[in-house]
């Protein structure tokens, strides 16, 4: 019976729909965004293009992109009550709890009654989202209550930045986000965007979509991964030490984050465009041991076990180098994974039956019934 | 290629995975927890026996069921920032939208930061699930905080009836709780269900995977129906007139809320064992119109269509009798759901792979960029 065994698999090589947004690991080299490179649109777009061109359909020209960034820096007023909300959520909170959780606060105080909102909800959340994560932390951790309704930058990448530092981003920082928001925003039917589809399934509203996305992001084997990378190789000051530490964890059967993938078999294609950036970054902060120890362990994990450096891994030097916390990694995952998943939504919506599979039955047969004082 | 066929779906009759807690459609009347039909169940047990059933394995013996109770009594305190989050929510916001934050905010209070927490994480979700609805409801509504560490009620059903109308509920209702609150605890693969299993198989948190499912309950495909019917059969005063309007939405091909199921084929076991309850409670107030027009209904359904009440048509009867506002009927499902969505959850961690499909792309070929002033 081959559906038990690859159901049982987690529906690996399993259809569970269609999409018109991404082919992963199929041409070129290896991902599309509607037929685009990912290379191409890593390499020459702002996010805000790509977007467009997931939510809206097409990539914008000049004016259509003036006016999604101008409509999107016009709408990063956080609620009075989501604020609150977010002041009541202590420090040690998961960030990513705070994300699903801003999200789904949003949804109570915005609704989306109507699936003809659905571009308008996402756009609050594509401008908000920021917002979200750096209120909560500022205050939560500075005692800061800060103004998001910020129109110094315009863009997303640049906004959180701001939020998050006080300061003006540089023009390099600035474009590593861009790049870095674009290689996260869409993965066809991962775990997170599927679990988006089935809830959209229901015909359920969006904000329950994308808490639900959020939350299934937050586990270790998805969206953690970046998180998990960084803490394992901050501590190693030389390659020297990065490759015993690896090889004794490699002899222990440790795993090992940032490497490998469920569908791509040879490589990552999103791994040698943010490296570029960790590079360039290392070079701009004189860097003298992030970097190289990074290197060492992506040479490491070839020699050893054949394996590639997926998205997550050079993601984590690049996003220390930008003095960005480690804990609010997989919450800048959220801001651009938002637009796949929105996109799955509305994709799931236009052409729907409710995702409801079956399962192998593996219990006990027919149970008598035992009043409790028989038991 | 059956895989598209069968994966655009909505993986109807494709395994997604194995489970001991649950069959649908094959044995007996048709629904079994754990090799125990659900006739037997509803007809003899509380419901915090079935709870512990699902969720620790077995039927408790008198102890076990004491002792159970006595815990679930004993956790009923709602902690000091998710009451001020539950102030917060608009008297106009969806009540499950309520459910999903209140749910989602408990994760940030009391994080389940390792898999050994889940039952005492999923034992604080069932005492506080009533608690949280019930004091949103009560605030919003009416102004008063209320005190949810009610002890005067020992069983979940009473609690939340208590918490709701600040009266001490009659035995009959009582009862009609334990049975609503089983027939609805659990449904294999449902697709709320199968939200906190891809959840899960990230290795998410236990508050991540229930505020997924609460989302995806939301829908009006799902946990939505027994309101829908609600809306549907409350302005019809005489069989009659019910009839009249059923066979005029027929013929313009409205869908009728409350009939036929995606797995059952003849009947719903569900429906025999709530309908009773409803007739029942009928008696005990008086009603002459809301049973019979329910009824006619139901008559009317079979005769047209061949179609069946499912779980949820006599439940909208049953909950307007005991003057549950319409709008928390599908929050009481998540109380019971609860049970059925965790143990899975369980299940997922125990022998857990990703769930990651396919999907079939319909989208462009290859498209070459064009700099933004080309387009």
């Amino acid at each position: 019976m081959p559906n038990q065994a690859l159901g049982g698999a987690g529906l690996r090589g399993q259809s569970a729909g269609s999409t018109a947004l991404c082919t992963v690991g199929k041409t070129g080299t290896g991902l599309t965004y509607r037929g685009y490179d990912i290379t191409d649109l890593a390499n020459n777009a702002q996010f805000e293009e790509v977007a467009h061109l997931l939510l809206r359909g097409h990539l914008p020209n000049q004016k259509e992109l003036d006016d999604y960034k101008t409509l999107l820096v016009s709408l990063r007023g956080l609620p009075k009550a989501l604020k609150e909300a977010l002041e009541l959520i202590p420090a040690d909170a998961h960030p990513m709890d705070v994300m699903r959780t801003g999200c789904s606060m949003l949804g109570n105080l915005e609704q989306e009654t109507d699936f003809s909102m659905q571009q308008a909800a996402t756009e609050r959340m594509l401008a908000l989202f920021p917002a979200i994560i750096c209120y909560w932390y500022r205050f939560s951790h500075d005692g800061v209550r800060i103004d998001t309704e910020d129109q110094s930058q315009d863009c997303i990448g640049g906004y959180f930045l701001k939020l998050l530092t006080d300061k003006e981003p540089s023009a390099l920082h600035k474009q590593v986000m861009h790049c870095s928001l674009i290689l996260y925003a869409e993965h066809e039917f991962n775990a997170s965007t599927f679990a988006a589809r089935v809830c959209a399934s229901t015909l359920s509203d969006l904000h329950s979509c994308i808490t639900a996305a959020i939350g299934t992001l937050r586990g270790p084997l998805h969206g953690g991964a970046n998180e998990a990378a960084m803490e394992m190789i901050q501590d190693w000051q030389t390659p020297d030490e990065a490759e015993s530490n690896i090889m004794q964890m490699l002899a222990n059967k440790d795993k090992i984050m940032g490497f490998g993938h469920a569908i791509y078999r040879e490589s990552d294609p999103r791994n040698a465009l943010i490296k570029r950036w960790s590079k360039e970054l290392s070079d701009a902060v004189g860097d003298t041991s992030l970097y190289v120890v990074s290197e060492r362990v992506e040479s490491v994990m070839k020699r050893e076990k054949g394996l590639f450096c997926n998205a997550d891994f050079f993601h984590a030097s690049a996003y220390h180098f930008m003095d960005i916390p480690t804990k609010l990694f997989t919450p800048i995952f959220v801001m651009s994974r938002l637009t796949g998943w929105a996109a799955h939504v509305y994709e799931q919506r236009a052409n729907n039956r409710i995702i409801r599979p079956s399962a192998d039955y593996e219990g006990p047969d027919h149970q008598d019934w035992a009043p409790i004082e028989q038991r």
